[in-house]
C-alpha cells in the first residue's frame, strides 16, 4: 500500500541517515557452464522493488510502483536531496568493438554488483532502455548477461514502463501535425485558416497560449484576434513548410525494413498531396535524445518546443511550437521523464532510463537518472553509467554533450576490452560468435586499446581498463593486455570474470575504480562550443579518431551555412560515424592513420541540443532476418513465463 | 509494500467475507454551472488505488500498482473466486446517437456511483480504454463527464498502463514479419531459406516449436530436419503469400491521415518489392478485438495464433502461426490482458480494459474485466458495462458476439436517450454543440427509441430507459419521453441528472435497474452460428435494422464463398455499419423502412472470432483538423498538472 505524505515524511525524519544503505544483497551461487541469460534471470527472485527503494533511502511519495519489479522515481527526489553532495561518477566505455559487443553493459552491472554486494559501498548502475525492435529481430535482449544482469530480464526488455511507447506517440503526433498542416494550408484561404485556428467560442475569438508565443516570435505584439491585419493573419496562419526540408520522420519500435522509404498521402482524401517519407526506429527520435539530456520538467518542456522539424520556403526554421503541438508532447512525456528503478541479480539498484541511438544521437542513458543516483548514493557512493559504442563515440559524446548539459564532473573512465576484439584489431578474422580466433598479435591488437586510453586521457579523467574475460581466453593473454594497458597510460588494468562469477568476478575492478576515484581528475571538454562548426568537427576527427583532416561534401557545407545562419552554430557536435572503426571505414581495424574523414551531410537536433554530421550512411531502421528471434519466443500460458528471450 | 504470498493468503483467510464491501465513498459537492471535466476531475483526490483494491476484497498478490491511481488486476482473481456466484450483469446502450454521443459512458459511471455510493450496493463499472488519437485530434477525452467520471481523467486518457501501446507493438511486428517474409522468399532459394529457418546450432539443426506446429498443419509428420524431402522443404519454407490478399494493416494510435494509403518498400534495400499499404488507428487492430474477447491467457495465446493475415497464392489462409510470430505476440500482450482498475469520482471501482472499434470490431470492453468484476461484486452486486454506438450495433454485438464467447448472461439493458437525439430523429437539424434545437416532435422522434427498445427485447432481456437530461431540456419533454418509453415496452424509464449531480442524479435509474434485475430474463441469441453467412447477415439486417433485405455486392459474394470454404463460415457476424442511422445511410433518421442493405465486402477477424461485412466505407484512420485539440493542451512544468484536456 502507498503511505500518505504525512506518514512517509515522518518515517523519513525518523529513519533517514545519509551514509551507508541498510541494504540486503542476494547471494549468488553461479553454476558452470553459465546457463542462458533467461535461465540465470529466472533463477533469482527479485526483491519487491518498493523494498529496494526503501533500502536506498527513497521515501514512498517518491516511488511509483509499476508492478512488483519496476518503479518510477519522482524528480522531487532531487529537490529533497539537493544539499547532499554527489557521489563518484564512473563512466563505462570500451575499445572499438566487434559487431557482437564487448560487454560494456555486463561490466557496468558487474562493477556495481562488486562495489555494493562485495565491497559494501553504495553503488547505483544507470543503463539505457533497449529498443524492442532488435529484441524480436536479430540481437535479442540487452540486460547485461550471465551473472551480471538487470532482472527480471523480460521486464527490462519488453515495454518496461512504457517510456519508448510514449516517445513513439509523441514523435508521431508531430509527424501527423506536419502533414496535416501542409494539407490544410494548401487547401484553405488565409481567412478560412484563421477562422479555424482562432475559432469563435461563445461569440469570442481568443488566441491560445501557444499561438500567442508564435505571434511574439513573428513580432506581432497583439492579443486581440480582431486587430490583426491581413498581412499579419497570413504570416500567422501560414507556416509555409517546404516539404523537401522536412527532417522529422515517423517512428516505430519495430524492425520494419519496408518502411525505410515510403510514399504517403495516396488516399483520395489527401487530394494528391503525396510525398516521400520514412519511418525510423523509435530510439532514433529526437524526443529520445531530449529525454536523455533534459535536467527537469521545465527544461524538457522547453526542449520539446524548440525541436526544428523543417524550414519554411523562405528558410525560417519551423518548430513544434509553431505547430502548436509542444504542450501536448510534454503531456505525453510527463511520466517518461521519471527514471525507472530496477535491480541487479545481486539486489543493487539500477536506473533504466532513455536509450538514444549512439550514432545519430549521443548514445547515453539519461542525465536525470545519473543526477538522482548521484544524490542517492551520497558522497562516498558510486554511480556507474554506460556510454554506447567505443570510447571514440559514446565516451566523447558523454563528455562533450551529456556532461556539458548536466554540469556533472566524471571521476573515472572504465574502458572495457576483450581479447576477442583485440585479436580482431590485430588482424584476426571478422568476428562471429562461432568463428575460431586466430593467434593473438598483442602489440598490433593493442594499438586500438592504447589509442582509446589516450582518448579518455585527453579529457583529463583517470582510466581503468577492464579486461572482460571469455572462457576461450588464456591467462597469459589476459595478463599481457593488463600490462600493455598500464604501459599505455591507464591508471590501472584488471581482469574481470563477472559474466561467469557475478560481482565477485569484478571485485578487483571495483577496488581499482575505488582507488582511481581518489586520484586527481582534471576534467575538460574537447572543444569550445563557440568555435565554428567546421572547427569543432575537425577537432573531434583529428584528436579522437586520428584523422589527417575532414572533407565537407557539398550538402554538409550548405547545411553548416544554413544552421549557422539560423543560430544553431554554437551547439555541440554529435558525430554519426560507424562504431566498428576509429575511421569512417568499418573494415579498418586497429588505429587507422592518414585518412580524411568525409562529412556527407549535417543535421540538427535543436531540441536535444546538438548538430550531427553524417559520416557515411546511417541506417535508422533495422530489418528482420529470414529467421527473426521471435521464432523461439513464446509464453507458457499456464505459468505465464516467457521463454526464448535471450 | 507488496506482501508475500503467505501473508496475503493468511489475511485473505482471516478477513475475507463475501458480501457487502467495506468501502469508503467520496462525498461530492457539485458546483453549478458544472465546470470543465478536467476541473471536476482535479477537484477530487482519488483514493490510493491499492486501498480501493483492498476495500473490494482483492488480495495484494492480485494487485499490481501502476503509480498511485491505476492498478492491473491479476487473472488469478478469477481462479480464487471461481466458486462465487456472479453478480447482476447490466449493459448500457443507447438510441441511434447524434454525432456528439448521448452520454452512454457518463450514464454507466453515474449509474455505478448511484448503486454504490447512494444505494450501498457492490457495483463495478467496466468501460473501454479510449484511443489517444482522438484525444489530441477532434474528440477530446472519454472518461464520462461532469460529475460522473473516471478519475484522474488525464490518466484515463493518456497511455493508461500501456495496453494500446502493447497492441501497436504486437500488431506491427506481424506487419513487419509479413513483408520481410515475402521479401526473403522472393530473394532466396528453398535451400537457402531452409538453412536459415532451421539453422545449424552447435552442429545440429532443430525445428522450433512453432515450426513443428506448422509442419503438422502441412501434414509433414517429421521431427528431424534432415529427413524432409525437397518438396516438403519447399512447402515448409514458402508461405507463398499473395501480396494482394494481405488484410493485415500497420497501426498507430495517432490521427495520421497521410498514412491512409501509402506505398512501402521503396528503399533500394528492398529491391523493388513495393506495395500499397495503409495504417489504421491502433484500436482497429484485430489484436484489440482479441484482447476484448479472450477468456484466459491460454485462450489469448490461441487466438493470437489463429489470426489470418493473408492467403497464399493457392488460397490457403496464412496465420500468425505460419509466420512464427504468434508466441512473441502473446509475450507482448502478457500484461495487457490484465484489467486496469481505476475509480469513479465517488470512489467506486472501474475496470478500464480494451477498446475495440465499434464498427469493424464489436465495440465492447473486455470479457475478462466483466468476468472478474462479476465475481468481485458477488451475488447481489452489479456490474455495469458499456456497449459502443447505438443498440442496433453495440448491443447486438454485445449479445451475439461478446456474450456468446463469454458465456455470461445479461440481466438488464439500460437504453440511454437524450431529448437532443430524439429531436434530431423527429426531423430536427443536424446536431452540433452550439446549434439551437427545433421544437420537439415527440411521436416522430420517439420512433427510434421505440425500435431500439424492441431490439433489446428481441434478446429477451428487460429494458430500462435512461433519459439523460441536458440543461436545455424542459421537464415536460423529459416526462413525455419517460411515458412513451414505457408504452413502447420498456420495463421502466427514468430521467437522470448524473452529469450535473453525480450518482445522486441517477438514484432513480439505479432503483429501476435493481427492480429490473429481479425481473425474469429469457436471454437468447439472435441467430444460430451454424446458419450460412448470408442468412446471419440477413437476420441482423431485417430484425434489428428493419431492412427489407440485403444485397451482396460481388466482392462480398466472393469473400463469403472464400471464407466458407476456408472453414470460417460458422463465426458470428460483426456488422460494420454507420452508427448514425438504423440503415446504411447516416442521413436517414428515425426508423427508416423499405431499404435494402448493401454489403460491399466481407472481412474476417479469425483470431478475434467474427466475420465483418462492410456496409459502405469505414474510415479506420481519423485525421487532424486545422486546429486539433492539442493547441490547448499543455503541462504546467512547476506543478506537473495537465491543462486543456477535455
Amino acid at each position: 500500500p502507498i503511505q500518505s505524505t504525512v506518514e512517509s515524511a515522518q518515517r523519513f525524519l525518523e529513519n533517514y541517515q545519509p551514509g551507508k544503505w541498510n541494504i540486503q544483497y542476494r547471494l549468488l551461487t553461479p553454476v558452470t557452464p553459465v546457463p542462458s541469460d533467461m535461465e540465470v534471470s529466472r533463477s533469482c527472485t527479485p526483491k519487491p522493488i518498493g523494498e529496494l527503494a526503501r533500502e536506498i533511502g527513497l521515501i514512498s511519495d517518491e516511488v511509483e510502483l509499476y508492478g512488483q519489479c519496476k518503479a518510477k522515481i519522482s524528480l522531487s527526489t532531487l529537490k529533497r536531496l539537493k544539499e547532499q553532495p554527489d557521489g563518484k561518477y564512473i563512466v563505462v566505455t570500451g575499445i572499438t568493438p566487434t559487431p557482437l559487443g564487448e560487454g560494456k553493459s555486463t561490466t557496468a552491472i558487474g562493477l556495481v554488483q562488486a562495489l555494493g554486494a562485495h565491497l559494501g559501498q553504495n553503488a547505483f548502475a544507470c543503463v539505457r532502455q533497449p529498443s524492442q525492435g532488435p529484441t524480436f529481430g536479430i540481437k535479442g535482449g540487452a540486460a547485461g548477461g550471465g551473472y551480471s544482469q538487470v532482472v527480471p530480464m523480460e521486464e527490462f526488455n519488453l515495454h518496461l514502463t512504457g517510456d519508448i511507447h510514449a516517445i513513439t506517440a509523441a514523435n508521431n503526433l508531430v509527424a501527423a501535425a506536419i502533414d496535416a498542416r501542409i494539407f490544410h494550408e494548401a487547401t484553405q484561404s488565409d481567412q478560412a485558416l484563421y477562422s479555424r485556428l482562432v475559432p469563435l467560442v461563445d461569440g469570442v475569438r481568443n488566441f491560445s497560449d501557444v499561438q500567442i508565443r508564435r505571434l511574439q516570435r513573428l513580432h506581432i505584439m497583439k492579443m486581440d484576434p480582431a486587430t490583426l491585419t491581413n498581412d499579419e493573419i497570413s504570416k500567422f496562419v501560414r507556416l509555409d513548410i517546404d516539404p523537401d526540408s522536412i527532417t522529422w520522420q515517423r517512428v516505430l519500435d519495430t524492425n520494419d525494413r519496408f518502411l525505410r522509404t515510403i510514399t504517403i498521402g495516396q488516399s483520395p482524401s489527401e487530394k494528391g498531396y503525396t510525398r516521400t517519407a520514412q519511418f525510423d526506429i523509435t530510439v532514433a527520435s529526437e524526443i529520445m535524445a531530449v529525454l536523455a539530456l533534459t535536467n527537469s520538467l521545465e527544461d524538457m518542456r522547453e526542449r520539446l518546443g524548440k525541436m526544428v522539424v523543417a524550414s519554411s520556403k523562405k528558410g525560417v526554421p519551423i518548430t513544434t511550437e509553431d505547430l502548436g503541438v509542444s504542450g501536448a508532447l510534454a503531456v505525453l512525456m510527463k511520466d517518461a521523464i521519471k527514471p525507472n528503478l530496477m535491480q541487479t541479480l545481486e539486489g543493487n539498484p539500477v536506473f533504466v532510463h532513455a536509450g538514444p541511438f549512439a550514432n545519430i544521437a549521443h548514445g547515453n542513458s539519461s542525465v536525470l537518472a545519473d543526477k538522482i543516483a548521484l544524490k542517492v548514493v551520497g558522497k562516498d557512493g558510486f554511480v556507474v553509467t554506460e556510454a554506447g559504442f567505443g570510447a571514440d563515440i559514446g565516451m566523447e559524446k558523454f563528455f562533450d554533450i551529456k556532461c556539458r548539459y548536466s554540469g556533472l564532473q566524471p571521476h573515472v573512465v572504465v574502458l572495457v576490452a576483450t581479447i576477442r576484439a583485440l585479436k580482431m584489431h590485430g588482424g584476426g578474422p571478422t568476428v562471429s560468435a562461432d568463428s575460431r580466433l586466430r593467434e593473438f598479435e598483442p602489440l598490433m591488437g593493442c594499438s586500438n586499446l592504447r589509442k582509446q586510453i589516450e582518448n579518455a586521457r585527453i579529457f583529463g579523467v583517470p582510466v581503468v581498463v577492464a579486461v572482460n574475460a571469455f572462457k576461450s581466453d588464456t591467462e597469459a593473454e589476459l595478463q599481457l593486455v593488463v600490462r600493455l594497458a598500464k604501459e599505455a597510460g591507464a591508471l590501472d588494468a584488471v581482469k574481470c570474470t563477472h559474466w561467469a562469477d557475478g560481482g565477485k568476478g569484478a571485485v578487483a575492478l571495483a577496488e581499482a575504480v575505488q582507488r582511481a576515484s581518489q586520484a586527481p581528475s582534471h576534467f575538460q571538454f574537447l572543444y569550445d562550443m563557440e568555435l565554428p562548426v567546421v572547427e569543432k568537427i575537425r577537432i573531434i576527427a583529428q584528436k579522437i579518431y586520428g584523422a589527417n583532416d575532414i572533407e565537407l561534401l557539398p550538402e554538409a557545407e550548405l547545411k553548416i551555412i544554413q544552421y549557422t545562419k539560423q543560430g544553431f552554430g554554437n551547439l555541440p557536435i554529435c558525430m554519426a560515424k560507424t562504431h566498428l572503426s576509429l575511421s569512417h571505414n568499418p573494415e579498418q581495424k586497429g588505429v587507422p592513420t592518414g585518412f580524411i574523414l568525409p562529412i556527407r551531410d549535417v543535421r540538427a537536433s535543436v531540441g536535444a541540443g546538438f548538430l550531427y554530421p553524417l559520416v557515411g550512411t546511417m541506417s535508422t531502421m533495422p530489418g528482420l532476418p529470414t529467421r527473426p528471434c521471435f521464432y523461439d519466443i513464446d509464453l507458457d500460458p499456464v505459468t505465464g513465463e516467457v521463454n526464448g528471450l535471450f
